[in-house]
């Protein structure tokens, strides 16, 4: 049947954009840092497990600002849910609004920003995400990114499906309804085999608290018991403020199916493989009061602090770290180099996010709203500042010039990861590879433009090290995923294949 | 693959239940009267669509008062959308969000409830409902109520559908995205052929504004004409606003398929049946400056109030109508009568629709919040009070209550309506049959429930005349749908009668 | 001691701007109407007294609807307040505000906008006004206008006096806080000795609700009872709404103080002069159910109906209201000419006040937003319209226009009151003189200006006729204040004067 | 002349309580800490100059978290005011409202809480607060608490003054409206004079620029310059983020008056008297990146460290700061005693203030909520915790609970002040002295009381030498003001001492 003007509804090559609704929060805190994007949280067999979820969301908050939302489930009166923008602690420690969630069986969710909205996000993308299907329904919440979800996107909806949201992370549900198995674990199982990329997953069906993490293991999942009940987290220093004993990580590729009176199952439904942590969970992302691979973060950065004080030593008369996220590696560097640790830089406590619509005066005010030197200590001193990593450098920058502003005879900056050089597609926020600086510039480049009288960064063989692995990096195996630095990439990033991101030649 | 606890997972006789989310409105006005549950309007051809869908929503504001919608679309921009809770007048006036809607072709929705989240709207079943398709994305708002959704949900969730809302009016869509036909206009009568019950539809794709009519064209939907602009609208009221010359009513089982340069293109997609209009529309819920089927819904009403005078003709001083709604009933009692008109009861216009979490005396105010008796004219008359209809009885008592206070001598009920002894099932809001006065009463047990002199309502055949069909109701092919005073459904209500609705007996 | 930069601080001519805060509502909604600029209303002796005051307040917002507040005094907690933008029931109907105003006596206020602030209302200027004395605290809430408020103020000032709002209203409490008497009645006595003008003002202390009236008694105020308390209105339908019995009105120049346990106490504290009741409440400001000087408001304008057809008789098919406020004057125009009356014109019952930052195209709609042609009624008839008022005209111009576009033959104007050619200075909002229509217009020019066939006014001796007065206005001593039709100021408007307002010459 | 019920208006002893408005915020956010209640900023002679002082607010917001407002003054506009609760940078960064605070003249104000509505702070009671004199407007904010302002109160209101807020400071612009000078700065220190306890004050009128100290200087104020402008700050950070040279402080009994023209006049309006600066403002209020008295507080709190390790030694494993405010006095410990410095605590960073309306879990989890231990790094460890003060005791409790809980061998607190026994009645919000655990017990007992191995406080002596007086205090003319250490009043509190409060006996 012919219809006058069908070539306008001939099909795009890309799936069609959703609506955009201007009910949406912008993110942009410009602070020139990579972003985890999520934290999720889910506990099962607690009363008022909406609670226990909050409390740990509270805890992840550093994984994602943005918004939150938890679902939650009681028999008799069904599922619940509640997502918000802003803060877990504006929104979820409200009585009022806590009530509206009851049950043993919770799940919950903080994100910084996904794949799909970049710089908007909509309250249609903040997980949980709940589907319904003929036994019931089910909600996931999903810490990584689908590196195929655009291509699994497409064929969905040629097959009819419907998609609410912007996010990678909504393929998997869909997948989990067009799944011909008859109980939602197996159609959990199902719908990840087709999905690449890093996912750590929590998700609930009525009765049950499901964890998965990807094969590669590229995020962490934590169990924790609490009682009666248990608890998955992205963190343990989630388990640590409700109270809940840290039980063991979900392993590479292992799915967890936990109910109030089987407890813990497991399962590996995926071929096995070698593992890759992230190892800039290590050196950012994660709480350094966090414990990975039965490490403390905060000791792990301590020590990249003293690699660092070893392989690109300097003559200073102070050590300050670039608050918060420099401060365990600049006490390591103090104490292996006996240079003094000082705080050269204060950091304003009252910054929170982003500015709405400010004045052209606050925009360029930048870091100064959130830095100050402690000008009366840096003056005349040789200083050695010390940052987590340096992404576009545009912050570094600015440092270097308020250090220099206040009198500081010298600056020297050392910083506790390599150079970040390429884009990361697992789950982080990163700008396109032609904005990282190290993509473009050496180590000596990236001294003359940022300014400073030294710049060196750890090497990847040093941060295996301070990360627990004696020998350093291991080329033809390495122990973490570190594509960030190394250009390596474990997952084929399948959709930015297509768009025409260029891997590193092989002979690089 | 046996999973240990699939029988908690063993699929519920119904559709799970959608999780309830606490970011949603109550509506209960307490009224005592039949609501329509939506208007619909749409615009293709004018610059800034949004804006003239906004307009044409506040014209039909009465169709709905809970929240509204509207998506647009620009070439390079996309779709957009916005679905708010409140008044049109409150949301879609501004600005800063009519911006967000650019393009020439919008559509909109004002929604009072559904058949799914009675008492409670979320954000989330506020129309239009968006889907993207492989060819393009497509919109739709929904005008009626589709009999045997309940059904088409289940099917769809079997196949793999996620539903977002509990919205009937979410099957279109569902049933559209697994269409085989190739374009949207034929996707549409797919799905639609699949709907049962009442439906005034207005869509859009890219490019196309739609509308249908269910094939009994029990719900209004007209066209409109504005420059080169043409606009789709449950009634004439809103192309008023706008300016729009009314062209035509669409007529039963008809579908226009609207663009910017080829104008309307007419299609006929169901199986022909004779028409059932809402016979309700004329009565109550469309506006009294409307015109339907040629006719003044105003000169409709006050001939309503002619036909009851000659019908139910009393001796009194007074005629006075129960404000707002009827008015032109009693402007008709009057002049048929000679008995004067007069303002007994005055009407607070500064009543909005419910109050969130009132305090005990306000609950207990009811009706006087509303209406007060003029109590200087009212002392010592014989009263005539003209009301277009009777649901529950309790405002009609604290109406008869008030007048008594004020020392009125004789009250006198006339209803512009016949008896409410059923409920509807396309679209309209009504109470369970039990709660209906008339399903329960006769006349004269209504009469002395409610404590008044006398009470009496229109015949049927009296409304038909009222109604433009001199020879009065024609018991073999009656020209309106009827059902909520006849208990005749024209089309079986299928989804309630799998929940145990017993229809009239054929014997009654 | 001398220093260096005085001039600057040297005191200027009119008392200095007062500090403007952006958290302000503007009020404008066009409509081209004399706004009454408050309401006030009182009780005591009643639990929860104020639910009875926000019943009473949500009664009387057609007096005032950019904000309300009221204060409570319960003993042993003492004086709470509450103070809100927006209409009463949206604000004042809620538990958990209600609960922070306990105990037997309370006063509120709604208010439309002030001599001081026009066009924007900030908080601060939204009575009631509290003042702590040193023999305890007085709240209190004023209807009229202070004519002599500017001259008050710099005086005030001079002494030390800290003004918070730009509220004339405010010179009360002030006078109050001066006055060497030893307790609030007689301040208050003091105090209101001093002032010119309009006040009906409905006061508190601990103990005691007061109700004071001027002399010339221009606005209205009642006194009613209902159990055990006592409550103070503005107008009797705010008695109706909390059952109250409407006792008598207060006097001109009358005070009453009010307690728990000893009744009413009158006093009579100004020099007696005739009385001046504001004749436009009977044509507009006051509600038709409300009874004025034994007389119903509603019935009032029925009779200038019935004048204004005997008046001004025209030949013609229908006679239409201009809703709302011509209601009343079109049946009775109808009733005396036999002319059927009709509703022409459909209002929007979904009007609230004016848009927040609206689009351009919303900006444009002017009247359509709130008024439509029944078109199918018009169409070719000849139209008497009844309005209450010509103020701009900028309306009548409008609606005339949406009256011939509709198709009717003829358009005769019939208006309820004299032309409006003089501002008010007793607390009405007016234009200044210029904008006045027949300020500069005779009634034919008027009508030549607007466009219509025919345009009349009642004529002054027809109003006072329809308002009880058989023989007419009588110029010696008129028995209203009629100043805005005859520009005969019974109070000599000294802020304004002295501003180079120009009176009416004696010969004019 | 006599009134019936005269009794009930007999005046109260007290001042009257100030109407409860519920449009309030609650502030306790139980963190066991004295709070510095306010910051000031004021900037003359820059364009928008209002902006200029929200950066600087905002760089002071760690003295007042509840509540902050600005008014500024542009020639031709006159004074406009905002003044919101929460934190500056989310209210006074948006344009929208900057754009409503125009000129080259502003100054603002943030708040803890203030001597008058503990626990609740309503808008009116936020500065600056602004009054209409005849010769013009003046606005001013306060930092400190004027001890004899409820007698100023009582005296005022006995002639005729109406308060509007229930703040001290309130007095100081009362004062001025009543001084018989020609001039504000006169008038200013008119009302001063009157004034005892502590203020640091920036006013403004229409042209100048104010800053006034109390002659003990017991809260600091400083002097900037930035370009052709000028800026008065409570501290010198708030300098650093506009960019501009910190000039010097002003000085204890110094007034400033600065014109954009003229520059700076200083006056000395007040008998002069040896200076007490607050030298709790070195161990806590001030932020560390300030300068007072020349020195840098950070290096003043780690010179505390240092003088506490040579006071009070202990053998440990690590010295782990309580965040934040131990930090620096932890970081001077470690350096003294050669024990390591590590973060045994950690500090969530998205706890905002107090919650509203919060679940009962979310109450119970108090301090977890904030502070997280680093188990991995403390487990086993005997742990040196350095905290600045000890209040209530109840946080410090906690902390030990939690350090043990992970399993720490030993926890010794070292506090960086001595036992706060005492009360602050200069600006600075504490508990009754009953509940101030040094008040009740001694060293000893505390520890016991804490349950910790050991437990030491700086002495009043080393602290002295650590914020610069080499030979310690001098009791016979101590520098600073260490009342809350010593008892010892530099004035006295006299509506404290009318209330009954107690001072120490000379001869303890």
């Amino acid at each position: 049947m012919s219809h006058p003007d069908t070539p306008a509804d001939r099909p795009p090559k890309m799936p069609p954009a959703h609506p955009f609704d201007f009910d949406a929060v912008r993110s942009d805190d410009g602070d020139d840092k990579l972003h985890e994007e999520c934290g999720v949280f889910g506990v099962v067999g607690l009363p008022e497990a909406a609670n226990f979820v909050a409390l740990g969301l509270h805890a992840l908050q550093h994984r994602g600002q943005e918004a939150g939302g938890i679902v939650s489930h009681a028999p008799g009166i069904g599922f619940n849910s509640a997502r918000r923008f802003g803060y877990v602690r504006d929104n979820f420690t409200k009585a009022s609004l806590m009530e509206t969630l009851p049950g043993h069986l919770a799940i919950g969710h903080v994100r910084y920003s996904t794949a799909g909205s970049k710089g908007h996000t909509q309250i249609r993308d903040v997980q949980p995400f709940f589907g319904e299907f003929s036994m019931g329904g089910a909600a996931i919440a999903h810490n990584g990114n689908i590196t195929n979800a655009d291509a699994l996107r497409r064929e969905l909806i040629d097959r009819g499906s419907i998609f609410q949201s912007s996010s990678d992370s909504e393929c998997i549900i869909h997948l989990m309804a067009r799944s011909l198995q008859r109980n939602i674990p197996e159609r959990m199982k199902d719908a990840l085999r087709r999905c690449e990329g890093a996912f750590s997953v929590v998700a609930m069906t009525r009765t049950k608290l499901i964890g998965v993490r990807d094969p590669l293991g590229v995020r962490p999942l934590v169990l924790g018991k609490l009682g009666d009940g248990w608890a998955l987290s992205s963190e343990t220093c989630a388990l640590d403020i409700i109270g809940a004993e840290f039980v063991r990580e979900i392993e590479p590729g292992e799915m967890v199916v936990i109910t109030e009176n089987e407890g813990v199952q497991s399962y590996f439904p995926f071929e096995r493989r070698a593992s890759r942590f992230c190892i800039f969970e290590h050196v950012y992302f994660s709480r350094p009061d966090s414990i990975i691979g039965g490490r403390s973060v905060y000791d792990t950065r301590r020590m990249i602090g003293v690699e660092l004080a070893k392989e690109a030593p300097v003559d200073a008369d102070l050590v300050c770290p670039v608050p918060d996220s420099g401060t365990p590696a600049a006490i390591g560097y103090s104490q292996e180099s006996g240079i003094p640790y000082a705080m050269g830089i204060i950091r304003n406590q009252y910054m929170g996010r982003t500015f709405i619509e400010p004045t052209e005066q606050i925009r360029n005010m930048g870091v100064r709203l959130k830095l100050n030197v402690n000008r009366a200590l840096i003056k005349g001193k040789r200083v050695i500042l010390v940052d987590d990593s340096v992404v576009r450098g545009t912050t570094s920058r600015k440092i270097k010039e308020m250090i220099l502003d206040a009198g500081a005879a010298e600056v020297h900056f050392r910083i506790a990861s390599p150079p970040t050089s390429w884009p990361c597609f697992y789950g982080v926020d990163t700008p396109e590879r032609e904005k990282l600086l190290a993509a473009t510039m050496s180590e000596d480049e990236m001294c003359a433009h940022l300014g400073v009288n030294s710049l060196r960064f750890i090497t990847l063989d040093g941060l295996y090290r301070a990360a627990g692995v004696p020998e350093g990096r291991d080329p033809a195996a390495p122990r973490y995923c570190d594509a960030c630095f190394s250009g390596e990439y474990p997952v084929a990033p399948s959709d930015m294949l297509e768009k025409g991101f260029q891997l590193r030649p092989a002979a690089e």
